[in-house]
């Protein structure tokens, strides 16, 4: 029986299950935002020292793992298993990472809610006995998504303000039972939702619904409340779409205040032109296992739900009129 | 403490996690081939009724779930879980066919190796009591993968005998505890290996080393031996990659006989023109949702392990001087 599973969607973990480490590294851009000093490299271009974009994204899932690895202190051959995705055509950039770490390797896919589908996933395996240690890495690139999804950045493509800046950078964590470090309690696995919008400059507002759905759900199995976190955060819901999101919740009568924020809104200083604000795997990533990971060792944060949102489109769906399928997942990470 | 871990990539299975049912669809091609009586459903064209070949392929992992969700006998409501991958960007097939079935969805990623994958990861979360039963699926259509990896197929581009014929279908299995079913005991979750092969046109001879790390692994992880399998079968590795595997093998001391067989090997009869052999995500599950499970409920097999390979590949990766990682999966499944 699964006593493990709460409500509908969530899975409770029993064991001490912690992110024993985490790192996060960032473009040029990123690196001049508001979370500056929170992430482990800034790269002084787009990159990173490769001769491609795309090795540049690999490069930086490469180095944000191991950075996270050398932190947790674990020896990487106690590492036994490596979860990671990306938004690249076949997850090209955690497969060639898997390449160089040589871990034992599961590929997955969840667009931009691939951190916390990652962290789930090896959590559960964890808890269910079958490894002590994993490892898990997401990343995106500016321009491997923008030339992938809409245009290369050389065209100079006007964009409308429900855009998303493409967040360069990568994360990375190591997990294990450990007596330090934030505590993953509960997982929400989400379930796909399409309210019907077919535009791929509008993200945000495609994901707001699917955000929504997973937290009422999560609130809902695990019977706590916004009052039980101090922090509820999206993954990158844009400013349309974090408007969205809040009526949506007001909707369903939960209380909506300053712990609810957004990881693709804290990422860029009101100077930097950033459209609607960040988005791409990497901005629960560098946000969540850079920014919000540190300010809980620091004491500010006790308790935090981290609801990274996905939307699950091609660029050759929405050119056959397809709308676009969204989904959110949440994890739950509680210091002491 | 990882209980469950044996050797060092192996998960071994305490419960009795089983494959309740299962299913295969195919394409009209796939449906004059050798295995024609053993798959649920032969399309009688690649659009499968839909107006595109992507919403062709999404249909035909919808019927597959559908036939294995009735035949599992199990209320879809009780099913907690859909993890599901395929070969299109960004997974759409996957994640499309989550919108329609509403299920709570995990996307996985392993090219052709995915059904294992998600196997593996379904067994896993059922025995780590997670979730009670879970639902996999897996596709390839020949149609949207030449499109997207080599040439529209309206080309009629000239290809080399190395080439696979990307398999037209889907699988679909409903796991869960129980006492009828193949048995899901031993996971063994590979590694990245990579021999420099660039040319995707010869992607078995890139998979082949993948698939021999992964069962020779298996066999020294478990103390197994080829006498415990009533049959060892690779996913889709063509002729060529298929005789390096077992070149390899016999390298490694490890008696290759007629128990070694390839998915791809067996879809299509000498008369149909298939290159190399079937490939694609679809390869190893209709040969093993289809075909394998009813033969080992006929009793012609009582204990097999099907090693589904992937390679980890774009079309931008090869074409920027990358060579192709590529993956290994491999479940034991025993009747009894």
């Amino acid at each position: 029986m699964s006593l493990k599973k709460i409500g509908q969607q969530t899975w409770a973990l029993g064991s001490e299950v912690r992110v024993l480490s985490s790192a996060a590294v960032v473009g040029p851009k990123e690196g001049k935002g508001l979370l500056k000093d929170d992430y482990d490299v800034v790269y002084p271009d787009l990159y990173a020292g490769q001769d491609t974009w795309e090795r540049a994204e690999r490069k930086m899932m490469e180095d944000a793992v191991d950075f996270a690895i050398h932190k947790s202190g674990v020896d990487r051959r106690d590492i036994e298993l490596y979860i990671a995705g990306d938004l690249l055509n076949q997850n090209i950039t955690a497969s060639f990472s898997a390449r160089t770490n040589q871990l034992p390797f599961i590929g997955v896919f969840g667009a931009c809610s691939t951190s916390m589908q990652s962290v789930t996933l090896a959590a559960a395996l964890i808890d269910g006995g079958f490894i002590d240690r994993a490892l898990v890495a997401v990343s995106s690139h500016n321009a491997t998504a923008e030339k992938q999804f809409r245009y290369p950045t050389e065209y100079g493509s006007q964009r409308p303000a429900t855009s998303g800046w493409t967040t360069t950078g990568a994360g990375a964590a190591v997990l294990g039972e450990g007596k330090i470090g934030p505590r993953v309690t509960y997982c929400t696995v989400g379930k796909v939702v399409d309210w019907g919008i077919q535009n791929p400059d509008d993200l945000g507002s495609a994901m707001a619904p699917a955000a929504v759905d997973t937290i009422v759900t999560h609130f809902s199995d695990t019977g706590r409340t916004p009052d039980d976190y101090d922090l509820v955060v999206t993954g990158d819901l844009r400013v349309s779409g974090f408007n969205i999101a809040k009526g949506l919740l007001r909707q369903k009568k939960i209380a909506v205040d300053e712990r609810f924020q957004d990881c693709g809104l804290m990422i860029y200083s009101p100077e930097q032109k950033d459209y609607g604000g960040g988005s791409g795997c990497a901005s629960s990533a560098v946000v969540t296992f850079g920014h919000l990971f540190r300010q809980m060792a620091r004491g500010k944060y006790r308790r935090i739900l981290v609801v990274a949102t996905g939307a699950l489109y091609n660029a050759v769906t929405w050119r056959q009129g397809e709308s676009i399928p969204c989904i959110a997942h949440a994890v739950s990470f509680e210091m002491g």
